[in-house]
């Protein structure tokens, strides 16, 4: 049995020795995912899918519950379209993949398959906005988009890829903002109450904003290679799309005016940062909160004992899935319990139960943590209460331990020299001053190839020097290489 | 208010007068899609896409408790792959989108955007699938995909369609076999129990046959101008696909076998057939299984009474919502009831609440039903008893109706001038003897433009003559125009 697992667990290639070849390896020996025969484009595996689909229906529900509604714009985007907005066709006209054809015939125009859907949900919006009654329009759509990517990695950055994207729009500037941010909130929540990755919350620099937007917002998280990862963005557009498509409303004061608006999205990449922010040597480790199998219950036979181990086994399964847990009992015959640990090992999955013929002599079951190990026996009248609360604690404590790992990596400097020695040799956020000079963040990206992450919504105003120029900088901005 | 409400309905044609014009009218209009600027392409407005949600909710678990998963492939198709299946690729090839381009590259090898994904998710299932361990694989995917169509019809006929598109794997030919009929099943199931919908469920003839299929199953349902349409098609797909892209497994007696394969779908257009079958000339009518709004609480406020009956609507909102309904108070003060009807009519929210001040003394509260107009008064303690009771009634209601429209538009005739001038002046379905030749349904189709919608499953084996050319018959099908 030691060898059997020995030999599933060495697939994997240690963290330690190559961060990019483990994650792959968890990724595919996880079925999370596959490549496909399509550069750059992957299979969502169902494993991987079922993770997405938890992931979607917490965000979907939460949008519902602040007045959001979804809908379904087309996935073409005429070539004219793209180009109404200065700034946002220049920013993705590069990465777009063009249909030139249907069926026999040339397209008198091309079209794009959307990178993003501001074009075409704009050019729909200019039609059904009139009123002021008709604001806030708050709508939401999941969709595929297409980015021709020259480098690829699984989840993180692909060709296709899986999104949410809302577009909303407002009467006001400020309703705009506020709208900006509240999304923000809830990428926040979903971050961190769900998927336990701790994020921090900020603006982006000019550099670094959506191409068409006033002012984008960020959620970044410190992966475990000391790299940062944007896990969700918020844009206020501002008046630009609605300029570009021609977006008016009859206000109360019955003056036609512009409207104000916001787009924002998470993705499919958010399964990347799961799997870089809590898996291990031995695979994959899942929240509870988003993980399609909460536990898995193998059978532990014994000679003669098979039949009462596996309906015994079967009996737990029932009684934990009547108890709304997401429960499934192993009961292969054809692979033995040592291999069966490492396979939902590497899957994530947060806890194992063990029910042997000992066990059933003492009326207990054995529970196993995914993310310590920790091995808990606890009588079967306990075993629903029992579960649910190691559950919890496992969400918990997944969070505080990528907490102290963001802690522990994120390094305050003062000085430039300091700074390309943590970029060099450590890693992690950086926080330091920065002038707010686009060019001061353009060296430091050329230098040390760092970017600033965000402005931290939360950072007070200070007195300090820039790292770069040493002018005066007001705040402490965050900084890292970035996937 | 009388003048108010007729303005609002006659702006739909009725439907004796131009069943396509009010059919269009009612989508439109009832804000379930619009036209985009893409031709061919729609958008699925929020109400429509609520719709969509509450079907998809309903089969997506109906596929999950038959052992199906979700998974995601991509939305490109490396032409060589298409033209692995003989047949599949004649059948999609003249409707193909075509992505020649990828930013400023011109691409090799030309991608195809998904008509249908049989050829993507077989070239990954040669992968995937080594041994009879592997098997059976059932797979689902919600996916949206591209047919270039010459004549479009929101929901019917689009460019673009949402749909779900299975893919399973079986080690034998009956197991492939009971796939694609338990699949109808579900699919009859899904027409009848939730959407209304009385289907026939049968076999298509060669001629109708999916590119590729051995044999495809159906369900026809029959649309209120008495033409058919197909709602959702099985396909037993033989070993055709597994020959094309290779996908062998070892079986029990370790010998390399090629697997058998079914693929199977259900789209949007289902949201087109809800309309035509349940619709009238004040709109939409939606069963309450699949209703976004089961209820809507219209407030009657008098002089002096506004912010009593308000807050009492309220009141009944959070009582409903708490037990369960989806329900919505239309708390609008700009609009007067009787234009509140009107706009809830055409939306074919299935009941009506309505509370007024005259209803508040006498503690009770008038509901409305959407499909035969009756006005049910009842004390408000027995509210919500009352209303989960018609609900079920309505639906059943809706279900019988469209039934007895069916039966009564179902003409069997024996010979093919009785054939004629049915289809002529008739419509609806003909049974009909058929000789299984496809000559004839070749020369029935050009003679009268009707087809052979599918040969029954529950039809008996008859003796009978060919209604076309004399020959022995054993069954008889159904024939239609069709959309």
């Amino acid at each position: 049995m030691a060898t059997e697992k020995e030999r599933f667990v060495t697939e994997i290639t240690p963290k330690s020795e190559d961060f990019s070849r483990w994650y792959v390896d968890v990724v595919r020996k996880a079925e999370l995912a596959d490549y496909s025969p399509i550069k750059g484009c992957m299979v969502i595996q169902p494993y991987g899918f079922a993770l997405w689909e938890n992931i979607r229906d917490v965000l979907d529900k939460k949008l519902k519950e602040t007045g959001h509604m979804n809908a379904y714009f087309p996935l073409f985007i005429p070539e004219s379209f793209l180009k109404k907005e200065a700034e946002h066709v220049a920013g993705f006209a590069p990465q777009v993949a063009w249909v030139t054809a249907g069926g026999d015939e040339e397209l008198e125009e091309r079209l794009a398959v959307r990178p993003t859907s501001e074009a075409i949900i704009c050019s729909m919006y200019a039609k059904w906005v009139k009123s002021w009654r008709d604001l806030p329009l708050l709508i939401n759509q999941w969709a595929n988009v297409v980015r021709w990517e020259k480098v690829t990695r699984l989840f993180l950055r692909t060709t296709e890829f899986l999104w949410q994207e809302g577009h909303t729009v407002h009467a006001t500037e400020k309703e705009a903002e506020e709208e900006a941010l509240k999304i923000l909130e809830i990428y926040r929540r979903l971050a961190e109450d769900y998927l336990a990755i701790p994020v921090i919350p900020g603006v982006k620099t000019e550099g670094e904003r959506f191409a068409g937007a006033v002012q984008t917002y960020t959620i970044e998280a410190l992966m475990a290679d000391g790299k940062a990862l944007q896990a969700g963005t918020t844009h206020n557009l501002g008046q630009h799309f609605a300029k570009a498509f021609g977006i008016r409303f009859e206000d109360k004061d019955q003056k036609l005016k512009y409207a104000w608006q916001t787009s924002w999205g998470v993705s499919s990449r958010l399964i990347g940062a799961l799997v870089m922010t809590h898996g291990d040597d031995s695979g994959l480790i899942i929240p509870p909160m988003v993980a399609p199998i909460h536990l898995v219950i193998v059978p532990i036979p014994a000679s003669g004992w098979e039949e009462r181990v596996l309906s015994k086994a079967e009996e737990l399964e029932k009684t934990l899935k009547e108890a709304g847990f997401r429960v499934k009992a192993d009961l292969r015959t054809t692979y033995s319990p040592g291999w069966k640990f490492s396979e939902w090992e590497l899957k994530g999955v947060p806890m194992r139960l063990e029910v042997g013929p000992k066990d059933i002599e003492k009326n207990q079951v054995v529970l196993v943590r995914r993310d310590n190990r920790e091995k808990i026996f606890i009588p079967q009248n306990e075993m629903i209460e029992k579960v649910g609360i190691i559950l919890k604690e496992i969400q918990k404590d997944l969070f505080a331990r990528a907490l102290k790992f963001r802690e522990e990596n994120t390094h305050q400097v003062e000085s430039y020299d300091e700074f390309k020695e943590v970029i060099k040799n450590k890693g992690g956020f950086i926080r330091a001053f920065w002038c707010g000079d686009s060019a001061c963040e353009e060296k430091v990206k050329e230098e040390t190839t760092a970017t600033i992450r965000c402005i931290p919504l939360s950072a007070p105003e200070e007195d300090g020097k820039c790292i770069r120029c040493g002018k005066q900088a007001r705040k402490r901005v965050y900084f890292a290489k970035a996937y």
